[in-house]
């Protein structure tokens, strides 16, 4: 006997014929004598239409407004989610997140959890019920109801997971697991039976969109056993989620592929600022007035020139690529720069793996394997288990493609 | 400076346009210096589209977990209309039934009001703020949201004008007030000034469906002036209903009508019971079973034969007559009943009037028109201020309609 969360997302949950398949899982587990607490978003769809019924009221909605309705989506979806088990003959209960007291700071619209009272909870379970939690939401110590921000259901499954001290947290989504890149890039891309948490937050940070980053950190910190899986499959064993601290970990690596994935975003622009003097503090000068702006910088790269000068290369998302170059011209006078030039037609492509710890010669192979398409490399970056590159955005599904097979990751 | 309460239906707040109104007027009346708490119903539509999708899943909805959903009608109206107020400049915040605290007892789908925590209303009522509330919600002492049963925001609106001791209670609905009868039947219907509590009630129940009746009779017991007015016309008065005690009442009663209005109601049916032997108890008897069954009984009658024998008469919804019928022929042997017949084609019609108790005639007056007309009357009950009479549904018009004329109610 387990204490299991199951997490589900609005697709999931987008129809009531979907909701009473949902139940109809949850019931299985049930009779297998589990203990189950069911996390629920809003029903696909729902959380936009309310927030664009807000916006023809007001333009830039009031965020505690805002939050106001947009937590009704998840109201509606728990309300459902426990009449569905009802009618299998299961004990069932809702809650809100004011309900359960998920307590959250006041940060309206993309609120993070302070604490959860997990009692009321526990107790329930203890009755034989099977809890539904909304997701997405809680409430600030004044009573204020806020949400998480987008993707935050995952957040709440993974933090009462925590509270919980829940054997498994599983998140129930429209894919079937985590895949060694996108299939829809490279139809040979497989589905990996496991994955630890650092591979995770790289290959979900560069694009695989299969978990919210947010609830994978929570998860590492808390050490919840973390698993995806697809809510339309009957019997699928998904990808669980592990750390590397983890003993049965350990005893797995060396069956463990060295490359995990491949992953890509085309979202960034780079920016490049040519010519600067060559002197300490010119890396602030550039960056201070870009974070002033709350202008998120992902890649960043210094390279020195001949002449006592240096170029200074960064990313950011391609939304901001105006506003930091309007940014820098203004400054450019005073940072000495020759040039500051933008470019949105790239992507990023990066190799990721806690395996190319111990092995030599995974950058060397990646490059050689992208120079043989004759793709030129723009900027290189690197941590302990990820190398990333930025190529022009027309050779991306090349370069994913041809590193999926460099490294094997078509083989089972 | 006054402190006022609004209350805006479901039609006052159907679009995203009649919301931007309502906050218009509201605007209006914060202009003049006025406090003002906005009680706001679901979007018309919205609950029944819940309760809908709740029985799509459940074909008898679990009353706790219908509330959850249901209660989310009214928590997106509270978040558009604060944001149309602020949308205007003027400073505004929502609470949901739970952050008001609102206290009901645990009777999920149609709970009762036990107490109201007016302390954070009042505080941000003087801190400048228009307070918008979710009506028709509430939370039991366990946290559990509740519902008060359709048309509670009414009593919402009443309930929280009492517990702030507000100077007034405006109900905005799509009509502009209280008439002296339905003008879809006597076009010459007028629209009245001000109508005493009882006149109301009286009006209410007999099929003037206004307001609430449950909200009249909270406002009677808690002396709450209460106006009736339209959402959709600038300058409108309405119908202000008073309490006979008010002193500025009593000094307008010489130029008070006699008779206010003319009710009609053709939801009821009667039913007969003949020759019933004429012993002590036999009410009982016959309507014990009744009661038993949770049928509702209006009108009693009974009249003393001539051999000793006695016939009972009374009438229930037209929905429950063959329930009832059931019911009584179930027990007709051993109440030694002759016979019991049923009738649904008939109507109600009632003249109603606090002037009524000191004025000799009505009565007579009533009578003698129905019967110019040849209108058989087949019951008669009477109250302090109201005379209703059964007669047969198809007459129910012309009764009206001739009732309206004969005690001049369409003189201005």
């Amino acid at each position: 006997m387990a204490l299991i969360v199951q997490k589900y997302g609005g697709t999931s949950v987008g129809s009531p014929e979907r909701i009473k398949n949902l139940a109809r899982r949850v019931a299985r587990y049930k009779a297998l004598g589990h203990q189950i607490v069911v996390v629920v978003s809003a029903m696909s769809g729902e959380t936009n239409r309310l927030i664009n019924l807000a916006k023809e009221i007001m333009p830039d909605p009031d965020p505690r407004e805002l939050d106001v309705m947009v937590s009704t989506g998840e109201q509606v979806t728990i309300g459902l989610t426990s009449m569905a088990l009802m009618e299998l003959g299961i004990k069932a209960k809702s809650y809100t997140g004011a309900q359960v007291r998920i307590v959250t700071d006041s940060a309206f619209t993309k609120a993070r959890i302070l604490s959860i009272d997990e009692q009321n909870i526990r107790r329930d379970l203890e009755a034989g019920n099977v809890v539904v939690v909304a997701g997405f939401q809680g409430v600030d110590e004044h009573g204020n109801i806020t949400t998480l921000g987008r993707g935050g259901s995952d957040t709440t499954g993974v933090a009462l997971a925590a509270a919980l001290k829940a054997d498994e947290c599983q998140i129930y989504t429209d894919v079937d697991g985590v895949y060694t890149t996108d299939p829809r890039v490279v139809p040979e891309a497989r589905r990996l039976k496991s994955i630890t948490f650092e591979e995770m937050l790289e290959l979900a940070s560069q694009g695989s969109k299969v978990l919210q980053i947010r609830s994978v950190e929570f998860a590492g910190k808390y050490k919840v056993k973390l698993r995806v899986l697809s809510s339309f499959e009957e019997d699928g064993e998904g990808t669980l989620i592990t750390f590397e601290e983890d003993s049965d970990k350990d005893s797995q690596d060396m069956e463990q592929p060295i490359i995990s994935g491949i992953a890509f975003n085309r979202d960034e622009a780079k920016i490049a600022v040519l010519g600067v003097p060559d002197k300490p503090g010119i890396a602030y000068q550039i960056l201070g007035p870009i974070a002033d702006a709350n202008i998120d910088v992902d890649m960043i790269i210094q390279n020195m020139g001949a002449d006592g000068t240096t170029d200074f290369t960064f990313t950011v998302h391609k939304n901001e690529m105006n506003k930091a170059l309007g940014i820098l011209k203004s400054v450019q006078a005073h940072i000495g720069a020759r040039e500051i030039v933008g470019d949105d037609k790239i992507a990023k492509v990066s190799v990721v793996g806690v395996g190319m710890r111990s092995h030599v010669g995974i950058a060397s192979q990646m490059f050689r394997t992208l120079a043989e398409e004759g793709i030129n490399l723009q900027m290189i970056s690197t941590s302990e288990i990820k190398i990333a590159v930025v190529i022009d955005e027309k050779y991306m599904e090349l370069a994913v493609r041809v590193l999926h097979k460099a490294f094997d990751l078509d083989q089972a």
